[in-house]
């Protein structure tokens, strides 16, 4: 059956805020390692960072009806993320749509799929993420559904998730762990920074985090390079 | 047999400036979904747009020969299409080639395989669009032909054949066919320019497309999502 | 056995020097169109030219304890280049170690697998060539070994060798050829500036490298595309 | 944290049973055309189709140790399953760890990485849907969880799920819903049957399902191919 | 417009069954190395061989209503040639379609694109050359047309042409060109017949095809392996 | 410069035949987890498991000249590997080449690149893993080297290294290390024999391998599944 979830639980504003001040690679971390979508979802132009609530859209491949459907859904700080039933490279997405997602204030969109008027949503600074620019053309026949779980890249996305994304990809944080992963976030960021002036300062590593023994205890040696050759 | 056809015609230089002023997606939209290159073959530098008659070269894999043949058959305006027969991404294609086309005032380069001295083109304005940047050399051995009709990155291009690249990738127009289809990206411009200042302001395609009943009809349902968790 | 090899011979400065005023695809020409690694290899941003000595990082999948093994072993002008044992995108290297890089004066990295913390990459202006960019994180359990002949994206490394890269990829020179290549590197970009000034000048290159003759021996035709249509 | 699901509930037997029945494509369309992995799941060798419950394994990339703690989580009419936490096609499974799940008659392993020894996992018929097949050996260090919800090849598994998978590749039928989609499998194969027998004595598929009034009202025009060449 | 051509020509029965003689790479190499389609395109099953004449469809990806449409186009001794206009896995061929396509004495399904039931295929030796098996099902919504030309996996299809297709993939001799390309194709077999005799009996192709002094000219040098290591 | 060695030093025989009797993930394993080369290479037919002494040609894209060349350097006993200096998918090698290198008694090809006539190399019995299969023809027109060191699949593979091959792909032994190689190979079969037995029996390898206070001291949870749902 295909369903629109109309009002959704989404994590609290200030919780997204707070995410929103840190990496991808550092909240991926402070969560355990999860929530990565994959590598092949790139940002259509570099610099872009955000932070926002998932509206999810599943829909069949090379066919857009649905992301016109959840347009509807969206609200100010969300973060739309489509995902297609079957691989496609089409181009789902244009500079039009994203002029209906911006007047409603949505903050960008994640699809693991084509977009395409990248140059127009460049100059807009409207961010995307996505596996492909192709201005293939798609279809508005057959209906799918907005924000149930969908998979997006590899990863598990659920409507009202937070989606953080900057040059290095895509990160989904499950609505319910928001506010301990922006703790750990937190922590982690507050650890880094004294590990990154050590570092720059020219202490190593193998000494900061005291590697050399377990290095040895497992039985790594080290030799001159052979004179001969 | 290799030949090189020396006298193609063209389209009319009024028609090709006339789609240079529309982007790839409009154009591939307005002849019927139909003239995409494929989404692997990606610009070297972001913001190149440009529209030119096609030269067509066929050639064997990771031999650049013919490109040296077919740069005598361009003049001011062409664009230089290079297909090799079977899959190869070495560098056919750097820097002293672009100064010959260029001295030329052929305006790209669109290649099925590697190009290299990326630099140097971007530092020329010289755009290239080609699915691989390999400094792989390439050797001088055996024939193709010019001005043949070849496939490039899936996609049939003939010679005179109008060439629309973007940062959405290269869309084909066939010569016979530019005339019509300029009107007809002309005229979904103009359409496209309104709907953009409706949804600037807010409204939704869902009415503005008046996809409403239609959705309904397909059965598509709209629902709260439940309270439990 | 896993073992890290300490004080390994370097190519002279003032050689390492030397080829790096030229680029990469002149290098590879210049040693007899050998050497590049494949082009799956790409620059995080545009514009970095370096050359270096290689400091090699053999490893596991997904597991960059090696990598803080090597940082030690590297001095001033070196450039570490890493691959791990079987295929993998996750991100080895991030913003921490190319400060402590950085901080060792190590001109660039090598990856053949994924790295993270791009945007600060950027702004550090740390240049890294990697096969991928992914937030995914690595553990710190298993050996590998330091400065190791290794195969990177298709090509050997040794350590030593000489790592000249740019916007077209990575070439390797080893060692005890650096000397001739950077003479034969010469020899090419002067009778390539004497070549570019003639094809600027609108001379062709069929005329210039003396094709016509071997193009019709071989049986190329010449041929007006035919009226009809 | 890791954790390992020790108690989950499975589909009945007789459900399993039932959609055992049907291939991977019947199952598909029965329950709405979701469900399905993706198609670069490919099995070991041809002919093998199974049904079972799913006991699902999230591991990190090249580490195969939570295989051997799922191991024991699996009893008679299991199905493994198993997803690494970023991309890898190391060979994480051969003839030992097969052996082990025979000896418990776990019907079959869908991996969404690399498995060797396929010489001896065909000859002990032990069937295997995998991306890879590849000998690289994996390293037992570092945690996961077993009866998790996972992505494997970008569809979700949970734990009881039932799992099909034929030639034709792998689809998953959540439990709750697999007495449903039981039913609907048999009627669509009831369908078929009768459409299968009109097929074969020659009737058109345009006719049997009605196509012709609709094809026309959207424009479809037949026309003899002209005859000038 | 989308348009079904109804009468298209096709090449002479005799000349279709004279190329079937031949393999694929033979048919390749006697119509000068051009005519084959990309390796993408894999057989379901090994040992078929098999040539007719090309039915072609241009259809959207992951729609397969043209299939139903070209089923009534296709006559004894047809090959269905499935192209869509945008890249897809999907499953848009089966059991069904195959026993309709059989009923007419069709020869075989060339699709770039994924088929399903390849148990079913294989068991009725109904045999399929594409890029992808997956069950993913496809809509019936969107127009397409049959027998125009398309590009299949990089090559071009026109109607009529001759599709010769085995274990090494699929080639397609125009139709205007067969009887030139049987001819040729009937003495390369003959003088292949004679260097395999010569080389079965231990003669290097280096003599019987006069390669040494050639390879002298260009410089090859033959050294005895250095003694030290 | 172009060079074919004339007479390499090759593994003892004894070496040879007693590898030949493990597969290749046995001897991966016991050399350490080296030596595989990437499991893009793939055998044209199952079953085939082979050991033998390699001679190596490094070659140009789409030119299969040297191995006519090498064809002379081949003896009994020998596997003729092939590395194309860039990427290439062509049909290098196929019905004609194989009886010339079965005359010799050569044993298999390796070759990372495409072959083609894949039916009668069957039929001969002649075992190829490629990368690729593809009708493609190549040219003779640029010399390569003949017995020098190559890097084939990612892996490094110098003449009279041990090539052993199997389904699950290619392993390369030095020959300098081919004794000690054996020697661990059998050792570890050994072991593996144990512990087959142990695992039939119904054993966990949690217990064989005694991990569990390991798995506990790193964390580890077994719980029950919860019961709400």
């Amino acid at each position: 059956m295909n369903v629109v979830y109309t009002n959704i639980r989404r994590a609290a504003v200030e919780v997204v805020q707070g995410l929103g001040r840190y990496g991808v690679a550092t909240v991926h971390e402070a969560q355990g390692r999860t929530g990565l979508l994959g590598p092949t979802l790139r940002p259509i132009y570099a610099g872009a960072h955000i932070a926002g609530c998932a509206v999810t859209v599943s829909l069949p491949p090379a066919d857009n009806w649905m992301i016109h459907v959840a347009v509807e859904q969206c609200q100010a700080g969300d973060v739309l993320v489509v995902a297609p039933t079957s691989s496609s490279d089409a181009g789902y997405f244009g500079e039009l749509l994203a002029r209906s997602l911006a007047a409603r204030e949505v903050r960008a969109l994640i699809i693991d799929a084509g977009v395409r008027d990248v140059r127009a949503l460049t100059d807009m600074r409207f961010p995307v993420w996505s596996k492909a620019v192709h201005a293939q053309g798609t279809v508005k026949e057959t209906l799918g559904s907005v924000n149930v779980p969908v998979v997006c890249a590899g990863g598990l996305v659920s409507p009202g998730d937070i989606v953080i994304a900057d040059d290095d990809g895509v990160c989904i944080v499950p609505r319910l762990e928001a506010q301990a992963v922006l703790k750990a976030s937190e922590a982690r960021e507050a650890k880094e920074a004294a590990t990154r002036e050590r570092l720059q300062n020219g202490e190593l590593g193998l000494d900061i985090y005291d590697m050399r023994a377990k290095l040895a205890k497992r039985g790594l040696v080290f030799r001159p390079q052979s004179l001969t050759e």
